[in-house]
């Protein structure tokens, strides 16, 4: 589908304002889901010239992490395109990957030694606290920064979390990180020595296995942080970029780094936002729509109150975002998208599968004039239901930067 | 998809209960179909808090075998994995099938002579009797059961139908059974030799030509029964069980061979069921219900009747699985799914292709309050036309058996 859509485009001045309410979808409490019960006159009212529809993130049934959900919705087959989590949980961090990094997530665990041998006890080492984590990152940091002409660098994340990348000299492939997890799993059992699970990644585990003997020597006389695990050795994925597939100047407009740093994957510059709010996402918006051909607005918390099990609070996001829709509206987008990646009912507290409300708004929808923008109304709208990855064709078709496929 | 889901697949205690009534889907007689004619006070009371929806069996347009259906339904793409008819056939008579068995479906067909030379003058033995097969086949098995160190057994069937098969001493795959029909399906001509169409199926094609050349010389003085055409040579698909695709412990609750030998094939336990009533099949299901995490009920004469062209016989069948669904609800399986196969229109005598109703009822559905199900009401339920492969999943996403996909 990507190839086919990137084939087809062509450039115009047209804008595409596309606003992702994290994990909008629901489930009803009491009759209503979340977006049924939030009072949104702005959305309702241009749901009636808009085209609805749901879309399914990846496949029916199937529940999506944020990156797998992002991928889609930006046109990128989720399943072929595989975020690893050593990369996932570096750009959480707001870490800047390049080609030639191994990204790997790191926890602190608690060991006791039988003579030299390490025996995991506390496979979190007691989720120690953050604060902590840095003063043992920092530790290991003065020891150890390189291994055999790899550059290695530790970022501390929350609790007992934290980031390793191995900057390589050369460009790698995703071969080059396919190395076994040390985790274990399991408490009262010695850490699986990193191997290469590939011909190409044996170097990576070498790296690995000296790091962890020369880190873990430095950490030996911690109290808790005595040993570390390692998950998810992964490289970024090679995908086109925005521009390469679509040809759009993109621009994104997130708080949280995990979202900034799936939009930088793909090439969308990151735009600056003074603060953490939506309004102040907005405003970040409206001061740069001269810059760009699309933008990309997430909208976090809808996804965080689902989590919580917080109705009301996840219904006052989306009144939120309604209540600046006027703001996005003003600036005349020539196509305007409002979304989820997923579902994240509050009566389930967790992302779900359910399909996902969508609305697009240009001159060319052929609405079915439903004043309304709820999972309900979205079912009888004129879209269907969809899966994700078909959405940035609509976009660019109603943008018109799709040239007709066939003579 | 399969494959995502068997990686996403997790164990939990919820119980899932698949009710399949074979043929469910229909065409309106007087303005209603077979099922919105039923009296369905239970599926129409649950409906309300269901999910709703209809299902495409193989693709649009497509009328599927049963056999086919019912993969599809349990989730294995039915055009990548289909089962030959042989091994249909053999199933269909209760027959258990090795690894290292040939399954052939045979006809009796009646020849005359010219010289040693076969020629067809009736393709099915005048649809001899079931009792005159047998009796014929008795004469065939006492002269012969072994060619060339492979065990041959015969099993009749129904008029002129058999199955034959080849036990081989050792696992076989699927081109070891890659040999022609030798049914010329015409009369006044020579049947067709069976010849090898892969290397590795000419030492079957041997057996075959040997088998043919002795047993059509036992039974050559027979008045009408004289000589046997083969179609369909096959083995067991190489599948993945249900265990292995879905770590499900499954169980099947069917009366006729056919269902309960395609269950076989999947890995699920044939559960014992006394009579041959729905009521007998849900007391077998009430008496299982602690041993098994996924429970296959199929019903069989909602098809049988619309094969007959019976409308009242097949609504009535709907409405006596109707009255015992309370039963089946007070087991209080945590995912419940009713649906059929495919569509047995009585207004067609056939299968069909016509999407076929299907309600799923969990507490995570988003229901659309629909009182009824039925082919009209499930156009307007909340998950859409789906492919008939897409409903495992969600019953394992119902039943929180699948993990989130990515980080």
């Amino acid at each position: 589908m990507q190839d086919l859509v990137s084939k087809l485009v062509q450039k115009n001045s047209s804008k595409i304002v596309f606003c992702v309410l994290d994990g909008l979808g629901g489930l009803a409490v009491d009759g209503r889901t979340e977006l049924e019960a939030a009072k949104t006159p702005n959305l309702d009212r241009i749901s009636s010239n808009s085209s609805l529809g749901l879309h399914v993130p990846v496949e029916r049934g199937i529940t999506p992490g944020s990156g797998a959900a992002h991928l889609a919705l930006f046109g990128y087959d989720p399943v072929r395109n595989e975020i690893g989590r050593g990369v996932l949980e570096a750009l959480g961090l707001g870490i800047d990957l390049d080609s030639s990094d191994v990204a790997v997530r790191g926890n602190f665990a608690t060991v006791r030694y039988e003579g030299d041998t390490p025996v995991v006890t506390d496979r979190r080492a007691g989720r120690l606290g953050t604060e902590e984590n840095r003063r043992v990152i920092s530790r290991i940091s003065s020891a150890v920064s390189e291994i055999s002409g790899v550059r290695v660098s530790f970022y501390p994340g929350l609790e007992h979390r934290f980031v390793v990348i191995f900057s390589f000299p050369d460009r790698l492939s995703e071969s080059d990180a396919f190395v076994c997890d040390t985790d274990p799993q399991l408490e009262g059992v010695v850490p699986i020595r990193p191997s290469g699970e590939s011909d190409n990644s044996r170097k990576t585990a070498e790296v690995a296995r000296e790091l962890i003997d020369k880190a873990c020597e430095v950490i030996r006389d911690e109290p808790v942080a005595n040993y570390m695990l390692f998950r998810g050795f992964s490289v970024r994925p090679d995908i086109p970029t925005f521009h390469e597939a679509y040809r759009l100047r993109a621009g994104c407009v997130a708080c949280y780094p995990m979202y900034r740093g799936v939009s930088k994957l793909l090439g969308m510059e990151v735009i600056d936002v003074a603060g953490n709010s939506v309004s102040d996402e907005v405003q970040a918006l409206s001061a740069s729509f001269g810059d760009y051909d699309f933008f990309y607005l997430h909208v976090k918390k809808t996804d965080s109150y689902g989590e919580d099990g917080n109705f009301s609070a996840k219904t006052e996001v989306i009144e939120e975002f309604d209540s600046l829709l006027p703001d996005i509206m003003g600036l005349e987008p020539d196509v305007l998208a409002v979304t989820g990646d997923h579902s994240t009912p509050a009566a389930m507290e967790s992302h779900s599968w359910h399909p996902v409300p969508l609305l697009i708004s240009s001159k060319y929808c052929r609405s079915r004039g439903l004043g309304e923008f709820s999972e309900s109304s979205c079912l009888y709208g004129d879209l269907g239901i969809i899966k994700a990855t078909e959405i940035m064709p609509l976009l660019l078709a109603h943008a018109g930067r799709l040239r007709k496929f066939g003579a």
